[in-house]
């Protein structure tokens, strides 16, 4: 047990943000893995279920209902939920209650109206005062609250690459916030390692499509954000794709210009200082595989043809900076280290 | 020879839109495939270098500079140009003299502003007198002028979706036609069977990017597309991307209402009577592959979350309706047969 | 009702090779569907479930319980079980009582020794006399007795590309039969349209494996159809893997050979008569898009560095020749039409 | 300039295996990169062809004809060739008499038997007498030369694959090794990042096929590496097979058991102290993306029916351990750096 590392427990970790947690945990210099649960994997050796980790992960699954599974996860510095929806909201108390640190990387905390959010999840909410106290985690927006942190909130996907688009244009005032459209294309990742027809190879690949158009729920989570960051409320048309990557997240998002500024500038000054949001050179777009594997988001501003509409291009890897990455970004922040730490990673290409 | 067919000759056959025409004239009842030029691989057979085509097409590729090839051409009833931009608009004229119908499914003709095109298209125009003669092939659109015409100019791949799907809207003259956003997704054959590295299974594949923001060569047949269609100028943003797949196109548009209208009727009325594109019913979402080598066009409307902006989804599959099969839709209606004759295809799911 | 088609009955028909037997019927002239079950989705329009086919099939999924479906398959002339393995054996001694044809997709009649199909498929055979009474469908090898067939067992996907492969080095006895290797590629729908998490797209994407190779359903299938094929017992090692195709299967098939001959003249002359097996010229390498969508096998035979070991390769479509196709193949040998009626189809390239 | 570190230069790398080199060495604790040329791309910033760089390579190409040129490579303690072949046979000469040691990723040192070589790559060799003293740069063969070597002729990809697979038999001498059977299987990049037809996405994609069954460049190689291992002539059967990968090999090996042995163990035993190969275990089968972005070689072993085939699988990342990833490691053996440094890399699953 090294007194220098952060112990960590993880709950729920077959899915995609599970593995991915996994193998940025595993070159984490500070990071020591307690602690991994899955109900239905019990007793597997991770690394059986993920080849990919054979020489990285020795632990192997452990029942989340067993006493010595619960003093184990009492024991850690930060708990991630890799769950699906409505788990960490009845889990999290306990472990805050014990003065371990969570992160969820689902849905739980992330809309501050539990109206809202009983609407759109389809289930009563377990705990509205933890909402309440829950932090949004963005670093880039509000990294100063993250560091006091209890319960962090980890964005979705999509969110962050339309959040951290729209940001420098909603900040700087400079466009008409009743006209937002984001325009987005995720890769099937996305979807979770989940057995459903349509995140089939034979039903996804060779094949692009919209899908939740009339809504989905990251459209109030995307609303709530842009709102905090315009400081007024926002009309958003949001229409996700689609497409047959593995991973990778394209946002194409567009809105009219009120006011003439620079737009390289001000994208440029916005972020200058943040590590993982790289601005692009004018004229150019950035791909979704520039991204993979890594923490970064690119971003490229344009205003074609000298009209008043401006379009923003942003990509993630929707399992790092949209998942995995911004968790254990929101963790170095809780834990005072460098932001970047077990971040570096150069982006897989081709 | 068939007196009761119609005898076709094709320019430049080795490319995507030249495979797929001789894949659909290969099943075209009155169609007799008469001679397929090449430059670069005269002398071979047609079905070495496409095995698809093995049993069904017997020529081999002529070289188009021969006495042989002329007097072949000259006999034809019809030609189709499926060469690179420039060529046809340096060899119809012969043709025509001929008395030859002529179908080029390049550029050449598309725009009535020479200036225009010359622009994006970098090279003079050889012949801007039979640009005006020329008729834009959008059946849909033009029906009556393609019966009587000579020399047609085959629409582009992103015009097709994005007309079809704007079309209702603007005839009814029921959206604010000064700021139409056009986005757009392509499979990689449409950016042709050249040997280009952007276009390598390792760059494009697994990846998603836009591209030609500033400005992209379908822009200008678009709007002028548009403008016909609606009776005056439009305001387009158009942002063409490239996804990993190998046909079909998306178009996802964007109109601000300005009068309320029952939009699904409004879709579903206009086009009642054409066989080639398909109103889907309420609340779905077209997928590319549910037109994979069929000359269908999809189309599903919405109004998310009962805001002012209209959300129209159209799909295509890029070297069908978007270019071969549109020809060949063309050519049917310009010799007096019914004009699903040969493109009665099912699309190939999955 | 028109009487010079042939009433045609589907009994679960919302798998790949449902959908896939629905793609061809639609298009042929003797075809006439009047029937479709599935338990899961009675009363749904098909055509909402597989919108590739609006336009093309009117018919909704029938309730396969209720009297009226009864009524209906009764009715019949063919009645195709697109099922899994285990459906048919329960239902087809009905419908043959009934004088209704049955051809089985799946893989109930296939195996004449009762226990070691029930070894492979782990249950209980429900009628080894009908068993008894199948005849495999693979008309290259057997077609005189399909055309009196009353029950065909349509042969697995594997099976045919692997029989067609070795059928003339067998026939000739010209290898080794104690050491024949069968290397094959599956493309990831000829693992159906279930919900599993291996055949999701981001599992399967990207992806290359070797699956099964202690054992496979379709190795004794493949040695039972060998054995007739060389009229004794071989020997046979047969490694499948899943390859991130929608269609195709590649065999790459190895023997020794023990007598001199003309591999490429051998080839011919047994397939000279086969309109659905296409021997290319030599030094060629069969593509699987080659024959997608179509109910071809294209075949090169090779004899690599002048050794002793010929390499044949056969590609097929998996759900074509391999499973709906070969399957419509059948039924038209069964009533007496010519073998390609409704099966003339250009494979779809690129 | 850093005393502790090893000076890089790289000549050639607008190409896979140059981007490959570069995200492992920009994250090598002991690299210090010093020059990389490019006749065409001189004056590019690496990271601005290559934007997954961004950050990391601050380094433009350099003209290799300039002097600043010579100077700059003639002061690096090692330069990479990730050039074309034919390419490093003309200037590692002046290299080596620097004192600058090199490595070759391409194939101009691999084939010790000149007239062989020549034939195969179709040019004269421009130094044989270099080809007499470079060490072949399978570290899991020969470490031991590698570590005095000045010039390491860097293995390929498919070579690498097979050699990995087979050598523990060959080594124990329990095969019959006049009849090996390497059926292989490559992603696209293997082709290099070269624009060509057949490398296209709409080519390539959703299509398999074999190539090259009359004879392959990797086939002497093999055959020479194999011998070299068994200590004897070896026949050998090797048909490449291309797949709609990004990255990958999977070898499929086959060879007659002459002798009874435990092969699991055998496996086990031979790689135990060999950080790059893996064993996995009994009844498993490796897959590609188990390896994706990393220096891993997983095998698992197995004798189907208990017959006397052994069936070896074998996964690479062509692009690491078949090339770039193989090549540090041979760095890191030459500079007496741990084999593991700047190589402990999680594969990207998914």
């Amino acid at each position: 047990m090294n007194k220098n590392k952060i112990k960590i427990g993880i709950i729920g970790g077959t899915g995609y943000t599970g593995v991915e947690l996994l193998r940025l945990l595993a070159m984490h210099p500070n990071a020591e893995l307690s602690v991994i649960t899955s109900r239905g994997e019990a007793g597997l050796p991770v690394a059986e279920m993920f080849p990919s980790l054979r020489g990285y992960i020795q632990l192997a699954f452990t029942d989340p209902t067993t006493t010595q599974a619960q003093v184990d996860l009492h024991a850690c510095d930060v708990v991630f939920f890799a769950t699906p929806n409505g788990i960490a909201m009845n889990q999290a108390r306990d472990l805050l209650a014990q003065g371990v640190r969570v992160i969820d990387l689902a849905a739980d905390f992330r809309i501050r109206d539990i109206t809202e959010w009983e609407k759109w999840y389809g289930m009563s909410h377990a705990c509205p005062d933890l909402v309440a106290q829950a932090i949004y985690g963005l670093p880039e927006f509000n990294r100063e609250q993250i560091v006091k942190a209890q319960l962090v909130a980890n964005p979705g996907c999509y969110p962050t690459a339309v959040q951290l688009g729209f940001m420098p244009l909603l900040e700087a005032g400079v466009v008409d916030v009743n006209n937002l459209i984001a325009d987005t294309k995720s890769g099937v990742s996305g979807a979770g390692r989940k057995a459903e027809v349509h995140s089939l190879f034979a039903e996804a690949g060779d094949n692009f499509k919209a899908y939740g158009v009339a809504g989905h729920r990251h459209l109030p989570e995307i609303r709530q954000g842009l709102a905090l960051i315009a400081k007024k409320t926002v009309g958003l048309t949001f229409v996700p794709h689609l497409t047959p990557l593995i991973r990778g997240i394209h946002a194409t998002l567009y809105a009219r210009l009120n006011k003439e500024v620079d737009l390289q500038q001000l994208f440029e000054q916005r972020y200058a200082q943040e590590r993982f949001v790289d601005v692009l050179p004018p004229g150019t777009h950035p791909e979704t595989r520039s991204v993979r594997g890594s923490n970064q988001c690119r971003i490229a501003v344009h205003r074609p043809q000298g009209s008043d509409t401006v379009v923003v291009l942003s990509v993630i890897d929707n399992l790092v900076k949209g998942a995995a990455g911004q968790a254990v970004q929101n963790m170095n922040i809780m834990f005072g280290l460098a932001e970047h730490i077990g971040l570096e990673i150069v982006p897989l290409l081709p």
